[in-house]
């Protein structure tokens, strides 16, 4: 049950860990208070270990990734394992530059990683070693659409087999998978991609689920991922006329504040394939 | 008279120096602009002696310190000692790590600070030298509470009185003490308590009232206690039903820039002790 | 015509390549995103040449310079100019210390800019080598009036012709001037100035004006400078009772985001000298 994730979240009240980029760290604090989590942001190599030893999990997003950031990111990740914390990976930009893709890479073969969250280009990166990312923005011609709903199922299917990690495709449809069963979720609405940061705060949110539902994992990132698709639904209907994408960001943000267990049970739209 | 704290703040419209972290930097700078002062950020270590020195005072924040901003902070500390303008400390996170512990007390031991602002477990890592935070937020251990009270008043001042240093203590209670006395505010709401950056608002916006209150350091700080907390009162008010905490946090960055002085002097909620 | 190159930026969405401070970076994503553009930081050493070759322009913003990217602007610059793609400087604070001066003056000497946007006092920085900026915001000396304006229109047409730059000097009047042609704009709010952020947004969407429009860089700027102000205006009359700047903020990147190539029309106030 996807409600139970999110009850878990506010009862637990997990610490997480984030080594992320600095265009959208604020949203993703805030992101995580709104769900009931509590953030840490640490980067630096003489505390990242220290600091993840405390926490209940690690969010790693490798938006504005440097030579200083990329050994923590691998040091905090290590040590989050060696923890036995849920690690979640936001590559973003994986295909955009090689730096992105052999971190990402990287940090897949060192690391052991609960979910990876991104969007259809960045994961294809991931899966086949090289990709045409456009900037931190999914290819057109990597749209997950009805006809290559199948596809893309059987895509992540595979790829969660073959990491033994859930894969969290996030787009138009998403598609959040592991070795057996596919999570087809349409929550969410065309204007979040106006939004920078969006697929960010997912991710940081889907650390803390992770977190507070350790033997469900699939579920706990699928309940995630519907809650903010929903609340991006619930964001838009408070637009007003003169609202642009600035009062979105907020009103997505206040709706996971709001979010209650029975919201999300109504609201989640998805199939499990 | 709290009240003639933030009319010095208008008056003067400092230039603050800010060593942030890059979690709420845009806050910070926004709230230094709400209450009347104007912020720098500069953090290389090839610039902040210069920067710091066209400024009145220097707000230092360790909250993503990393091994390149540290040098930064010690040597910007130092400068603006030596121009005679006020220093502010605050210790996010100390007694999370070894690291953010170390640099506070190093910070503390070569800066000679006007006033540290933290919560109440940082405050008892840096008198102790060694802590048990819960990430960046208190540990709830130490809350004060009236029973509590006394002990945190007299814990205070003492530590004030070991390092000469204004110490603001912000919590459900806040205290903001000097080696003689104490303020013992009750302004705020705990719904503060989930937006990120409220502590490192309130530390910026205490930087801006000791430069414009030079010979008041004890009120200065007391009074940009008090107007953050009366501010998390009057944003709180304005919440609607669908209102979470990415609103909450714009109605109190509103509130402080249409804060007034007689709204200060009137709804500051305050005993000396 | 203003409006064309606003529909311009709408039809291509340009990918806009920013190394940007921490400070306001993720407005400027907002903004970017508000006004039709794409955004993707990026400032490591490592990927800066490869992510701006994806990318259709470059904007490189001083803030927060450090060692580290400082290195990367330059990279990055130089790449852009090879790709042919159009490069904006914003060198935020320039004379407000040597390391912004001087990392103004190198990347104005080693990169070819399309354009320069600062405040009189930084862009008076880099034309006299030196400067007397009050942190980040105009020295109040150099207030652009109608007293001081022909002098201000001469000064930008004759460092344009000796940089053969665009050179967009904004505040309470706005100058933006080529070799031969200057448009002195009178959009705006003076309350724009208590936002962090404007000025930089600014720049983030005018290097998307730029790269939308290839072949009248002058007008682009000056499109995106009306676009800037007008919004401000917009924004401003939104303003309710118990609104400051932090809903004024958000306000204008809504109103970014709303604007049609006919408001701007409409709206927008100029002469061109």
């Amino acid at each position: 049950m996807l409600k139970t994730m999110l009850e878990n979240v506010r009862k637990k009240a997990p610490l997480v860990h984030n080594i992320t980029n600095y265009v959208t760290v604020n949203d993703c604090a805030n992101i995580l208070l709104a769900c009931g989590a509590s953030p840490i942001m640490s980067d630096d190599i003489d505390e990242v270990e220290e600091i993840t030893s405390i926490c209940g999990g690690l969010n790693i997003n490798i938006g504005t990734l440097n030579r200083h950031t990329i050994p923590s990111m691998l040091a905090a990740g290590k040590k989050a394992n060696a923890c036995g914390h849920p690690v979640l990976l936001d590559p973003v930009g994986a295909g955009a530059s090689r730096l992105r893709t052999d971190t990402a890479l990287r940090l897949l073969n060192e690391v052991k990683f609960a979910a990876i969250r991104g969007n259809i280009s960045e994961i294809k990166t991931l899966a086949l070693g090289e990709g045409t990312t456009k900037g931190v923005d999914a290819d057109v011609a990597d749209t997950v659409t009805d006809d290559t709903l199948d596809h893309a199922v059987s895509f992540a299917k595979k790829f969660a087999q073959k990491t033994g990690v859930v894969i969290a495709m996030t787009g138009a449809v998403d598609v959040v998978a592991d070795r057996e069963r596919a999570y087809v979720i349409r929550n969410g609405h065309p204007m979040m991609s106006k939004i920078t940061g969006t697929g960010c705060m997912l991710s940081a949110m889907s650390a803390a689920y992770l977190v507070s539902n350790p033997s469900s994992p699939l579920e706990a990132v699928a309940a995630a991922v519907c809650a903010m698709g929903l609340c991006g639904e619930r964001g838009f209907k408070r637009l007003g006329k003169k609202d642009g994408n600035a009062s979105y960001r907020q009103y997505i943000i206040d709706e996971i504040y709001c979010l209650r267990a029975d919201d999300l049970a109504n609201g989640a739209k998805y199939e499990v394939r």
